[in-house]
């Protein structure tokens, strides 16, 4: 048996529910496939706010860098919302991806079959729909410097940040993205501005430095104003696309809404070495938490690409995502992707009906 | 008679065939309500770098400066793409932007009953879309210094830029968003990242200062990636938006694109005097420049925004956009928004209709 440890965050609000199923998915798919795990369970976001007066402890933090993988459910809630920025849950979770140096942020937003009509947009459109979106983590204006708030020549109050791109953050990014679409259909979109900004035209310069390495890639280059716009009219012309921080803030967001099912979407956190972030796309879902409500599937599917990405586990990955497209075709659905003629169940029974089919 | 003059930049690709229409639409409106145009076209964009070596010659920015308001055809094309940051079309539109001091950029996106079918949302979704943006536009990482290339502690290559936002830039977009949400429906969303960006912290707060001279307004804020994601959702939701320039440009984009057919899309960019620039949403599309093919509605369009908020001509402005409405009832679609059972025309005919219709 092949053992690995795992630091579970369950953190704010829907978070302990999907992470309990997600658990149970790891434990039941590892143990047919000959792998123990050892479950840490630590405190993060407003839970460790609470708890301990910050929303990253240095315990939590140590216990994920010495774990295989960190498994995080969500975080933030109303609670915590006015906090002040080093006491919000958000800063934790940036705190979390910093201290785990995760700069690859890998979210798949696939339309399933099943689920074609939870998509705002038309039948046509969304069907078949299967990008990547890799999204720089640690870089860009989330952790520019200088940052804050002060006065300019006028005497007047200003608030700013800083977006800067240094030449190796740009490369390990760009080569993430070019293996992940060489691992896929072979084309990769790097959206910037570069029409504007110049951290984009030096992120463009280097975009296409590394393309060098990957002639079998298709790259091509979009503004990220027609992005947002293309996500709509025709989404499905991507394969992967890789950008900054903030813009794969947005658009990972936008292309996730345009499956319709975000309840669904996992995503991947990479750094070079060291234990891999695995979370959930959606958020912490106040207004719904501890009612058992929660559709559980994302953070199941987040247990698949810790596997995959994580440990290289692909037989108990695919045997997990095997069993998720099994209950949703055995009919089952939780609310937020429920319609007419499915069977509408909780988080727990979603969990259990996704452990039968493993 | 009212006399106006009106400065013409045509720019680049389709520009010169929907400046002409929107031309002649402004004499006919005008000439029914008593108002005369003096016409003064200068190049501006690619057409002015090919003529001159720069992208807003002295000559274009001063005659816009001296005209009573501007519109806009389009700039950019494949040809000056790989030019040099100073010698890009687009560096041209933010000279011109700064230039007229044009800080407040509406953008309305609305789903017209006649053009619901062309959006990519299912009919329920996109049906009765009615919203605007209001973008800051001549501020934020747009325009923020300190910003290039230079090198960081450990001598590597880094590409910059600084968002920042000072108090008296923020409170007078607040205002025209306020303002704008009150001719409306009295709904505005301020659109920031406060949870991650020192910036918008400080856009948030002084949108909230703001907000006490308009407590007949209902306020509430979102962040970015959300409103992303909201647009797809349910785009019936909002009302007025509000954002920096970075995420006005992204969510503006999106917002037209939900609509389906930005070829009829207007804008107008005002300041606190002086003369605004009104121009279509839409790009140059060098595809299908000099073929008679472009949709004209957006550029007439825009010559009604500048009739109405450029030179405060109601009257006029409404014979436009009621002309406007009555050429498509009568059946008549561009290519870009047609669809069985209408009449195909070009950018020519579409524009002799309307004028049949004014
Ligand atoms: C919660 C927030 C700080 C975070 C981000 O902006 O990165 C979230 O939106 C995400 O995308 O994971
Ligand atoms: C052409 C470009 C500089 C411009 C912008 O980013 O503002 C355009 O996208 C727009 O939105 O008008």
């Amino acid at each position: 048996t092949r053992r690995y440890s795992i630091t579970l965050l369950p953190g704010d609000g829907i978070g302990p529910e999907v992470i309990s199923v997600a658990k149970s998915a790891l434990v039941l798919a590892g143990s047919l496939e000959g792998i123990e795990f050892g479950f840490k369970e630590m405190p993060m976001g407003g839970a460790a706010l609470d708890l301990t007066g910050v929303p990253l402890p240095e315990e939590t933090l140590s216990s994920a860098k010495q774990s295989d993988a960190v498994l995080l459910g969500a975080i933030g809630g109303y609670k915590w919302d006015k906090n002040e920025k080093h006491l919000k849950p958000e800063t934790g979770l940036l705190q979390l991806r910093e201290g785990l140096k995760v700069f690859a942020n890998l979210r798949p937003a696939t339309v399933l079959p099943q689920l074609v009509e939870a998509s705002t947009l038309k039948k046509e459109v969304a069907e078949g729909v299967d990008l990547m979106v890799v999204r720089e983590l640690t870089g860009g204006i989330y952790f520019g410097k200088p940052r804050g708030f002060s006065k300019n020549e006028n005497g007047e109050e200003v608030g700013f940040n800083t977006e800067v791109y240094a030449a190796h953050e740009i490369d390990r990014i760009a080569r993430v993205a070019f293996e992940t679409a060489r691992k896929r259909r072979g084309k990769l979109c790097s959206v910037d501005k570069a029409n504007v900004l110049e951290a984009s035209m030096f992120w463009r310069k280097r975009v296409i430095a590394i393309a060098s390495e990957y002639p079998d890639i298709e790259l091509s280059h979009m503004y990220v104003d027609n992005a947002a716009m293309q996500l709509v009219r025709d989404p499905k012309q991507f394969d992967t696309i890789v950008t900054n921080n903030i813009f794969g803030d947005i658009l990972s967001d936008e292309a996730s809404m345009i499956t319709g099912s975000i309840g669904m979407l996992p995503s991947a956190s990479l750094g070079e070495s060291g234990p891999g972030l695995f979370e959930p796309i959606h958020g912490s879902a106040p207004d719904i938490a501890g009612q058992d409500k929660a559709n559980p599937l994302a953070t199941v599917l987040s247990a698949a690409m810790l596997l995959k990405y994580g440990l290289g586990e692909e037989k108990a990955a695919q045997r997990i995502e095997a069993a998720v497209m099994d209950a949703l075709n055995r009919g089952f659905r939780t609310g937020d992707i429920h319609s007419a003629g499915h069977k509408l169940v909780g988080c727990k029974e979603m969990g259990e009906e996704v452990m039968k089919s493993i």
